[in-house]
């Protein structure tokens, strides 16, 4: 009885707590493990601008760690406005973070992926593969947010039906983006990289700011 | 004295709240290291097909993989509990804990074992050392969990004897069913992952609810 | 409505904190990554004074580590620096936060680099590209610390116009330095690691005490 | 001058926490990355029992991975001791902090030395480094403390000179146990590894209880 009435809300407010903790800390260490796909040139002939050419030859690397970074910048933002509704958890959304970690911890893999084969033979099948994580996890959001809001009482109290509405239009619209991402490897592999480039920088510059005009005048 | 009036409580509180953080820390990095140990299939021949063949190839790697990743986050879940009803620790409860944190970092390394031994000679040695670790990973939360409420000083207040008895309960079934999973490799490699996919699956599915009955009603 | 009144001011210290978390996060995993570089040598001849031998010829390991380690570590405290003064967060501030932790997990890339070509042919380039995404970080603080001042909005109350100006004259002397840092490289690599060292044991000693300074006296 | 009087003493302990938590990550990374040198035995013959004795034969790196992992987590908890008598910092015990963090993100290399050299020529060499970074961490611990004592405006209020002496005691008898573990190595290897394990052994189960001593009646 003590333990309710001592520690009711408090109990609620730590499990969250632990539980973005531990998130961030998984995405943290997904992030930095990226650059680890980024490969040191070894016996490198002539000289300094054998390095040079050697370097630059790595573009690939370069190009698909700079894409999963902010991507997953992106989704860890993401991740974070979720959490900024919610003061507590369930079985549902409890799972559906985990199965969301989970993706996040496999996209350095899908990177040394594309990093590898995008100028050979098997960048179709790297991009796709590279896009169909994407896919996953953009159901993995929506799966996140659907047990957030399916059971209002995850929600802290005073959050309007039109934000969550409006929420719920923005992580729907990830899907069927990722899937063209991932079809149009068929096409030309890059296309898959430059669609998942053209993601996050349309989310950088929108959705922060979507957060704040939300927060005083929507709410208000 | 003044340090023990002025922030008697608040020191212990925060004790529990480092360890808390450095074995979510633990726990967040052994869980994605795991991904590490899925490897890119290098000079591949056979061109576009030839990448699918080789990534199809890889099955026990994700196999292993999502099962260790489950059964960490269920780990992690549980180490979460325990700390819900501790408010101080005392040396039982750090050499438990640092036992446990210990075998949790080698889940990687027996991860990466069936990942490369379950489809050749040695997949039942593999399975049977990854079933042991989770068997010595049970033994750790059993005396975690008896360090925790053998002296029921390091309990918060309230806690009902009731409760108490339900997790000891909870977590001593683990101890025989992962000895079972260890002895399955025996009989087949793939019993030892069979179980321990139903083990996390079972208690992703029941665990949190129990939590959630014993708060409000039986705390009440 | 109930969500401003209520939580207003602690979503915007949340909001900072998830920020400084995970970004700590990425900081100390870089830092301990750089570590990984340190290699074992493999079969050794000459029993005991080969392993010497072998360990002293790599010497290289071991300065570019300590170099990035304290220059990382000086970093570091440079970003608590900028938070310090901050309590909001707008686009502009995440962007340049999230370039300058793109920059960070590259550094064991670059420190894996020079390591390697140190005393070889490629140490000119290696030196130049080491120095050159120091020059990169450095036009990052600059972007950051830009954003949190630009609008006075982002920053705490009650920080004086003199402290601001303070910090963006030291923030502004980081990149001609490192500039320097890679053009050195040019006349001789260790040039570029003998100004990075004289960099951050400079910052070592006085960063701090400005710090401290400016504290009692500066804002009193 | 609201910056000083609105959030002066909370300005302190978010210094404190922001350096706590960046140095739990560094601890428990490093304790992390050590198991990553537990090896999968590759391309083993003799089916089933073939891989019993190679993993047998990596005992090595079993004895090495335990004696460094608990080494690492009594020096997390000494650290930890530091912390909770301090309130603010100063260049010099940042200084020294950034030394002791530096040193232990080596131990995984120290660690990976003593497991490939261990049964090998090389094995003196190996376990004197080995023992030489702990020597170094252990000078690294004294200058820490000896920062937050020596100018008793960095320690909370109210900790008794008795209980301060007595710390000053116990960090300074690491320095001589562990030159004396070098030393050893050039006797035996084993006597080393030995001699670091007696000494974590001895202080897992004696440091906390004096902490806990000190707590209620030292400071009574």
């Amino acid at each position: 009885m003590a333990l309710v009435d001592h520690t009711g809300m408090k109990d609620e407010e730590k499990d969250t707590g632990r539980i973005e903790a531990f998130s961030d800390g998984v995405f943290a260490i997904a992030i930095t493990l990226l650059a680890l796909e980024l490969k040191i040139p070894h016996s490198v002939e002539g000289g300094e601008e054998g390095l040079v050419r050697a370097l630059v030859n790595q573009w690939p690397s370069y190009l698909s760690f700079i894409t999963s970074f902010c991507t997953i910048l992106i989704m860890w933002g993401n991740h974070h406005e979720v959490f900024r509704f919610v003061r507590r958890t369930n079985t549902g959304f409890m799972l559906a973070n985990g199965f969301l970690l989970m993706l996040v911890t496999v996209v350095p893999f899908t990177t040394a992926l594309i990093s590898d084969y995008l100028n050979k033979a098997g960048a179709v099948v790297a991009c796709a593969v590279y896009g169909g994580v994407f896919v996953l996890i953009s159901i993995a959001y929506n799966l996140l947010w659907y047990a957030a809001v399916k059971d209002r009482s995850l929600l802290r109290s005073g959050v309007p039906e039109q934000t969550i509405r409006k929420f719920t239009r923005n992580y729907r619209i990830g899907f069927p983006l990722y899937l063209l991402a991932t079809a149009a490897a068929f096409v030309s592999p890059f296309y898959t990289i430059g669609i998942c480039t053209a993601l996050w920088v349309f989310w950088a510059f929108t959705m922060r700011r979507e957060g704040s005009e939300a927060t005083p005048s929507k709410l208000g």
